[in-house]
Formats: C-alpha cells, sequence, structure tokens
C-alpha cells in the first residue's frame, strides 16, 4: 500500500536521527534547558534576523496552541478562527478545556479575511454578557492547504492591531507553506507580522516538535510556567533542542518542505491533467479532491488517503497529504492510478 | 418613557414580595434546606405529576446553566445549541469557562430540529480528535420568542435517547410559553420529554430565582456540590423557597405569564394591523420586529427597547418585552404609537 | 428552639425590606446599572472616603472570592491561605475549579503572618515547576471569630507589596470586625491596606450581597465580563442596590453589627465566668468553645448551634453565632443554661 | 563534571535508540495505534498477567497524572496526596488547573498511610460546602526515594474500596521500586492493588513515554478524548510503542533499573560509612542527606546535585541520583570524595 494518509507516518529525517544517535549519551540539563536548545533557538533566531524574540519548543501542536491561548488570554476573552481552524475542530475542545471560548467564521478556503474580524468584533461590541474577542488564530498552511499571502497577512495583522487583538499563527505546516510556488513570504516577515506564531517540527521530518516564537514583549512573562502547568516541558527537552539544530543549523527544514510540495505538485497536476477537481487551489503539501465513490472503490486497494467528507451520493471529498519521506515510487503509482481511473467510471 | 426593555425591570410581584414579609423574621435553616423550599418543591412536583425529580433552586439562569452543563457532561463532551442559544450568545463564555465547547446550528428561528442533531453527530462520529456530543441545549420560549410544540420537542427527545444525548431545556420563560395561545405542551409533559428542565422565577415575577429540575436519575448524584462550587448555595436559600411557594401555592405562576403573553399580543396585534413586519411569529411575551430608523427616531422619545441589530441602511432589527407588571397604559401608548408610525416615514 | 447556628438565619431587617418594599414596583435598569446601586457606591465611597475604587455587588461569599481570584490571576499563580479560610475548607473547591491552587499555612487563630507570606514564596523561589504566589487571601473577622489589628494588617500588606503579591480581604463578616471592642481598625484605612476587599450584607442584614471594592487599578478592567461569566451578574440587580442603599445611606450597617457583637459578648462572659474555655479570644459574632459531651447532651436540647470538631472522647468544640436579629431573650436563655451548665457534669 | 541530578540527562539506552534506527522509516499509523504500540502493550500484559487491562503511552508524568485526575474525577471531586506528592509540588498547579484540589497530608518519608486517608474522610464527611475525596494518589518510588511495601499497599487499597476511593499510583521510577533490595511488589501484583497506575519510562531509558495502565473498568471509557483534548496525543505516538517495545520485549527496563539502584547502593553504603546522615532509608534510585555547608562548598566543584532544602545555618538537605547511564566512574569519583568529605570541616 501507498500511503497518502498524512506527513507523519515516518520517524525522522535521518539527518535528525543521526544527530540524536551522536549525542545521545551526553549528559544534559533537563526541560529545554540545555545548549541544543540553545543552538536551535540561535539558528532560529539568525533565519527571522530577530534576537528580542523568546523562543520554546513544545512536543505537539495541540500543546502549543492550548498553552498559548491559555496563557495569553484572561478568563472572560476568545478567540477568532475559520470553522475548519485546526483549534476549533480537532484538538477535541482543548482550547475550551481552558476556558475560552473559539468563535468560528465561515470560510471554505480556510483563509480568514479581514472583513471576518471586524464583524466579529462589531458582533461583539463591548457588551459583557457576550465574550470579548482578543486574539485571531489562523493557521500556513490552512488546515485545507491553501496558504496567506504576504498582503494578506499584512491587512489581518493591520486589523489585529488596530483593535487590540493578538494574532498567532498556527505553522504546523509553515515549511510547505514557505516553499510553496504560490507564496511571497519570507520567513524573516513573520515576527513583523504577527504576535507570535510555530514552526511545524512533527509534520517536516522531526520525531515531536513545534518551535513557538514569542514576538510580543506582554505575551513573554513566565510563559515556562505555562508549559509545565499543561504538561508540556519534556524533562530531556534537550531532544526537541537536537532535532530543531539538525533541521536549522543548514537549509534541512526547507529542503525537506520542499520535497513534500514537489511530491504534491505532480500529483495535483496530474490530476487536473486527467480532468479531476481539486476543491482547493494547490499550494502546498495537502490536496483535497472529489473524486467519484466507483473511483475511490478502486483507489483503496492500492492507496491510503483520509476521507474527508461525503459531497453527495455519488461523490466524496478526499485528502492526499504527501512529506519529506514520500517516494517518487508512490506518486509515480499514485499518478498512473490517475491516469486509468476514468476507466472505472 | 414606556419601558419595553425586559421582564426583570420591577421587583417581585406584591404577593410573592408580601409572603417575603410575612415570613421575614422566622429563622430558617440555611443553603435551601429549609421548609419554605421543601414547601415549594412539592408544590411543583405535584403540578408535573412527578414525585421522583430532585428539584433545585438557582439564583440565576447562567448559573443554572452552567452548573447544569459542566456537572452532568465529562471534560471531552460537548453541547449541542443553536446560534441564538443564551448559553452560546449572552453567558460570557460561562459554559466555555467551565471546560466545555457548545457546537452552534444556524436557525433563524432559535429552534433546533432533530435532522440538526443528527448531522452534528455525523459529523463528529466517535472521532477521538474531536469533541464528544452528548447534551442537547433548547430554550423555551427560545431567544427569539418561538416556542417548541409538543411533537417537536418528542421528536428532539427521541433522537436524544437514541443517540444517548442528555436533553437540557432553559426555561427562563417558560411561563410565557406554557401559556402561549400557540402551546400545545402542558408543564407535567415536560419530565417525560427532557431529562433536566428549569422554570423560571426571575423573568416572571420572583426578585431572583430558577426551579431545575433534575429528572434523569443518573444526573442527581452530588448536584448539591456542584452549586456550591459553582457559587450558586444562597447562605438564605429560604428567600427562593418563599418566592417559588408564593408562585406555585396557587395559579399565580401562569396568571404573571399570561399577563405577560397578554400585553404581548395586543401589541402584535397592532403592529401587524398597521403593516409592520415581525421577524417572527408572535407566541410569548418577546416580539421581534423590523422597523425603519426614522420610526426609531420617534420611538425612543418615548419608549424603551432593546436594538437588536442593523438590517440594513434603512431598517433595524429591535426587541419589545412585555412582564407581568406591564401596565395596560404602556401598552395603550405604545400601540397609539404604532398607529401614527407610518406618518414618520 | 434558640439558634446560634450562623447569621443567616432570618431575612432581611425590617428597615432593609422596608425599602425594597418601597421601590418594588419602580422600573430599573438590569444587572446593576441601576439608580440604587449607584447611590449605594456613593454612600460606601463617602464611608471610606475614596472616590477612585471601583465597587460591584454581587450575590455571595463564594462567588466574590471565585470571581476575584479568577480575575486578578494568571493561569499558573496561586493564592496564600490560613489553613481555615474560607476558600480553602468551605466553597467546595470553588477556587481550585477556577484552575487555581490555594497553599495553605497552619495557623490555629485563624490569621496569616507576615513571616508565614514569606515562608511560602521562599519554598517556590521561581521554580517554573511550581505554582507561583500572587495573591494573599485573609478573611477579617476570621472564619475562627478573630480579627486582624490594624498594625498586623499593615504588615501583611508591606510584605505584599514587597513581593508584588495581591492582597485580598475576604470581609463577610467585616461588619463585626469593625465594630468589635478589640478592633482599631477604621474602614476608610481598609482602601490603603489592601488591593480588593469586600463588606459582607449576607451576614449583616441583607438578603443577599457583597460589596466589593477594588482599590488597585491594574485590577479593575473587565471585571463586570467576570462578573456574568460566573454566573453573579443578577438580572434584578437593584435589589442588591437597594439593600446596601439601605444599609449605607445612614449607620445602620453598623449598627447591625453592634448588636450582634453586643449580644456575643454578653454569652462569651458568662462563658467565662462560668469556667468554660473559649478556644478563641471573644472578639466578634462568633464564639468557639470547648465543651464536654455530657454539657452538649443537655444543651442540644434547647440550643441550636455548629459542631467544630471532636477534641478528644469527653471534649468537643462548638460554634455559637450571634447576628442583628439574635434576640435578647435567647441570649439570657443561653447564659441561664451555662450557669448551670456544670450541674451536668 | 560529574552529574548526580536526575535521571534523565542522557537520551535513550542504545538498544532503545537501535530500535528506533531500525524502524525509522517504516510507515505507520499515527496517534499510537500503530503496530509498534500494539506489541509494546502485548508484553506489559504480559508481564503483568492482565489481558483485561487499557494501556495508553502518555509522553510525560505530569500530563500522565493530570489527564487521569481529570477524566476519572468529576468537578467537585478531590484528590488525596503525601505533601511532598509531585502533583501537589511540581506540577505547576497542573492539577488544580483542570479544577480539581488536591488535600495535601503531611509525611516526611513521602508514603501515606490507612489512617491518612480516613483521616481526609473524616474531615470532610458528606458535606457539600467542601470536596468531595474520591482519589487517592501515591507514588512509587515516591518522591523521597522511599518505597511502599505490598501490606503497606494493601492496606491502602483497602480504605479505597472500603470508601469508593480510586487508588492512583504514580510510577514514574516505577522500575527502580521495583527492584528495590527492599521491595517486596511484584509488578504482577499492581493490577490487584490499584485502580491505575503507571510504568515510567522516561526516567528509565526512554526519551520520553510513560505507559499507564487504566485497570478499574469504570476508568477506561472514552479515555484516548482525555489524551487527545490534553494534548498528549503524539502524532508519532508509535516512537513511544517502539521505545516500550525495546524496554519490553526482554528484561531491559529492569535492568537499567537495577543498575541505577546498584549505583545508588554504593554511595549510600559510602555514606553511611562515613558517618554522614541520609535522611531517608536508601531504598531506591534517589539519596536524599543532610550536609554540612562546608563540604557542599567543595562537592560543589566536582559534582552537580540538587539542593534540597537549608536545615539550618549550618547544614543543607540535597539529593543524589543515579540511572541506567550512571558510570561506576563518576560513582567511584563521589565514594572518594566522601571518603575525604570530613576533612573539609
Amino acid at each position: 500500500m501507498y500511503s497518502f494518509l498524512n506527513d507523519y507516518s515516518e520517524g525522522a529525517h535521518p539527518r535528525i536521527l543521526e544527530m540524536m544517535n551522536e549525542y545521545n549519551l551526553e549528559q544534559n540539563i533537563g526541560y529545554g534547558e540545555d545548549i541544543h536548545c540553545e543552538r536551535a533557538k540561535g539558528y532560529i533566531k539568525d533565519l527571522i534576523d530577530r534576537d528580542d524574540v523568546d523562543i520554546h519548543f513544545i512536543p505537539g501542536g495541540t500543546q502549543a496552541n492550548m498553552i498559548s491561548i491559555s496563557a495569553f488570554l484572561r478568563p472572560h476573552q476568545c478567540v477568532i478562527s475559520v470553522d475548519s481552524g485546526h483549534i476549533y475542530v480537532h484538538e477535541t475542545g482543548a482550547i475550551e478545556a481552558t476556558g475560552h471560548k473559539i468563535f468560528p467564521v465561515l470560510r471554505e478556503d480556510g483563509k480568514l479575511r479581514p472583513e471576518d474580524i471586524r464583524k466579529v468584533l462589531e458582533f461583539h461590541g463591548n457588551d459583557e454578557h457576550m465574550v470579548q474577542p482578543k486574539m485571531v488564530y489562523i493557521s500556513n498552511s490552512t488546515e485545507v492547504g491553501t496558504i496567506y499571502s504576504k498582503t494578506e497577512l499584512e491587512s489581518i495583522y493591520k486589523v489585529c492591531k488596530e483593535n487590540g487583538l493578538i494574532l498567532f499563527l498556527d505553522g504546523a505546516r509553515l515549511g510547505s507553506a514557505l516553499v510553496s510556488s504560490k507564496n511571497d513570504l519570507n520567513i524573516e516577515d513573520l515576527p513583523n507580522l504577527c504576535d507570535a506564531f510555530y514552526i511545524g517540527g512533527t509534520k517536516n521530518g522531526a520525531l515531536l516538535g513545534e518551535a513557538l516564537v514569542i514576538v510580543k514583549e506582554e505575551l513573554k512573562k513566565d510563559f515556562r510556567y505555562s508549559i509545565k502547568q499543561k504538561g508540556a516541558m519534556l524533562a530531556k527537552g534537550f531532544i526537541m533542542g537536537i532535532q530543531f539544530e539538525a533541521l536549522f543549523k543548514d537549509d534541512l527544514y526547507f529542503e525537506l518542505a520542499r520535497h513534500a510540495n514537489a511530491m504534491s505538485k505532480k500529483i495535483a497536476d496530474a490530476i487536473q491533467s486527467e480532468g479531476f477537481e481539486l476543491l482547493q487551489e494547490p499550494c502546498s503539501n495537502q490536496l483535497f479532491l472529489k473524486l467519484s465513490n466507483k473511483i475511490l472503490k478502486e483507489m483503496e486497494k492500492e492507496f491510503l488517503y483520509v476521507i474527508n467528507g461525503k459531497i453527495d451520493e455519488e461523490y466524496t471529498s478526499i485528502r492526499l497529504v504527501t512529506s519529506w519521506a514520500t517516494t517518487e515510487e508512490s506518486v509515480n503509482a499514485l499518478i498512473k492510478f490517475f491516469k486509468n481511473a476514468n476507466s472505472f467510471l
């Protein structure tokens, strides 16, 4: 079986694992205060060209989201997100479990607009009977594989700043977004265009780990208390440090993302040239497409993918994901399948 | 100024206050374990014809909702509500502050349908990455003044029972619903058609207090711990007991609701006969109507009401509420206003 | 039976109820934004000689505590309290339910000392693996009936300010403390000696209500959102306004407290002159005494009181409470009982 | 420098890392539903001789504690723990952040007694103004390095069962406890002597991971929802599966613990034979000792350790920890130091 299920089916990229092997018996200080975390933070600060940010390594995305949101907000404040936002749909209510409402905005393409934010603010006013919107949560790339342009991000951040809202960017798949052929954002733009964001490791070659970057000064204080309280301060925090060291001491992080996108591009091209419908513009390592159930019946014999939902009696929406570990062989097999797919109709 | 702002602008109905005066210096046991609470519970049990329910007097509706939901659910479970539901909009995130997500269903008329519930269940499946729907929250009358028919409530409860969902009915304005000319539900139907509900006192003549009725056996245990933990166990709980005693020892509760509805009916008739648009079918003591801003500019000189939202540049949606204390005089003044209103256009 | 169970067995003092009757049918704005709340706040500001404080009327003490603590603290911060503190023992974990740990200090007399605070700070250091102490909670009078002197309160506030701690004073029984014959604090000292405090109404003649005074500027923002979220914003908030208006438009509040203390003093004198042991210095309207079980067996035939705990096989600790409503007759009956009590041994 | 700081300074035991390397590029299902987790669970079930338990791999101890406690308890319920319990002291209020109070029992040796539990139950009674004790939390080995005997554990579980309390055993250092020369518990006793427990990997050779074993049927339901909600469901859950597979497919887990204890034993013997004072009986891989500040001043030049607290002006309490990775060389250096230590006085 060829798997296009997700971007976390394998262990770590070999160069990461190599470094973990190399440093394995070295003694390190616990809880992320070690030399590897230090070095990895240095590489990231260089990359984003900002020395005045705080960086924390967090094991997973749900944790990065729940820790940040619960640390940044007061109890009566809420987060604005699109309705496909990871925090809104796929974290089993982790954010609400810390006490905060997420106000959903319906957007098919997974991308929030400035006018969405303004409408939410207008709806809530300063009415103390309603929650107080205080944070905007966006993902790049989004949960449906789309990406934000620099202009779009600028316009969102502008409305946030005008209204005292914190802009938080979930970068679980940031690598794929930044190396997209459609992308015009540089990673060094991010600290200037949001208040906090993270650079996802888990879905781009690491065993686990997200590098959370806190830009806004007021959000930095006592953040490690929050990490510990939510159970995200690994005793052996250095294993995240080593991995991010491997990812950022050279270009590895983007190299891996480029491979994932290249594989995805090949698939998207085949899908389109065979006349099948992509439900979102192909930008990153996630593709969403509409396929006839008859085709899927054949496809599932050879390929693993995620069913995203039923469209109607005849059609289904599915997701295909590529990663640093996706092989040319599996992509070619899939392309070959699509070339014949119309014959199953 | 004549006020149609809400149904909690005055103190208590005089017969309630009389009873409070009568028993004022009598010594009572604290925390709702007194003879008045006991008697009031007895009257309510007789009324709903069920002796096997637990009844608790809770100071307010937000408290009744947050205590019940947090006591009934496990941390990963969520509540289904229409998007105009009081818990979703107007409780400053009280439910989320106890850790639970509310999943909103869009419904203009404020009434949930069985198919809404089924769709939410289907969307969530048994996916542990998503919250688990476990409770359905409905209000009767709803936040937009509509009411549920017996058939509608039966069909909702059926889908709840088939799917292991708890059905919770917010009855902050239950009185008005049950005496509506459109109503075919009896109060003794309620224990058979939901798992817990409350009979609102605050909005129907009491100073404060909602009578929460827990029907489902599994939901009863240790409930008073939850009341205390959420700060809703009044030291002088007997002041709620006395008020519900006054409301239910005879027909006073419904008498008050009937007055509110009668006043509302008169206004609705005038509105319609003058050709203005009611946004919801007039059923209870809340009317929602669409008025030209020019008319409102005149209306606000003499009347108090709540602006519900801007419809377009020219029209606004407003809410008018009547209560046990609404005078014929104020209603007549309002009717007179509507009769002349077209002249302001 | 004569009840010395507590200070909330009766309704409201007649002068309070009178005012509630007087204003009963007057129309008021909801949610505490009415003229009576306004006036009551004015009286209290005059009394404490501070116009720059925020005052909120909260239905009960547990609510006042949980709302304040959860609004004032960030998630990783904790409260320091004596082990008999109401928040630590008798609120069913209301504070922890909002996410905050209470760190208990063992003190028989219910009074926290500056050195206690310093020890807790030293123990926690700046260790992010432990909660961060950020608030000190004290009660005056305390849960065991003792009171703080001005010097004691000054020394506590000094250590708080030196260490960036918020000092919060639970004044559920503040009236009794301030009119104690042992007291040297003036109510106008309070805003200078703590960051927030409340003036208890429930236990001093009101049906319900505590007047929370927030002094420290940083703690004021958005507080009404917190009141609403925790379910403490009464629709008919004016019923608290009217009661505090009645209590503070003249000397009624202190008059009631003086009566309670006078009754308590008479009982304490009798207890001591008959040779029974008071477990705490008699200061306020609560007396704690050690009595032989043989005496209690007789006492319970005629008097109601709270059993505080078993001391040993032969002796029990009990609590006697007086209030504005305690009659001379009941006190005389109790005194008479103590005069004969030794005959039961 | 020789480090005796803790048992999580190095990466993974080489045999574990080898297996991670071996399976690195193999494709696995995400979120712990892979074949390695499956196999590891099988090994553990065989070891504890129980097929009817649920096993979950959780990244860290704080997470295992907070997820279990918040999933097992209702909101008004509390946990009983000794005052040195990890959840009470060193988790930054993680448990309280999920809403639950921890009731501390003072015990110098870190071990809870049946009479402690009974006293806590008696103190709380069935008083709904207080939290309801529902769980007992113990650690084995304890936070001060002591261990429970089989008889002790039996007597605790007995009082738990008699009173409807859940017994939860934190086994972050279970390996060291079970191979202690003082131990008479077998790992297969555990499912019969508590309701849930975990087998710590992080502190015994793994990069991260604790194997949580849920024995009691009622506690199993929907547990994976709780894991996800608290951010502990690793996308690449198989990396924990592989590690536990390596630890339990043969005797590796206990082999590592035996090494740690042997190293500790050598140190303890030297300490005692040189006349220094161990503050707790040496049982496991943690030693607590009292040393003169003069000696510590020399010791810190060559050795890393944790300062546990100041005893008096002259003496300090410190902790020494050994692990699977502690070298004979470092132990010999430390022993040599103690042999000369008296010369520094």
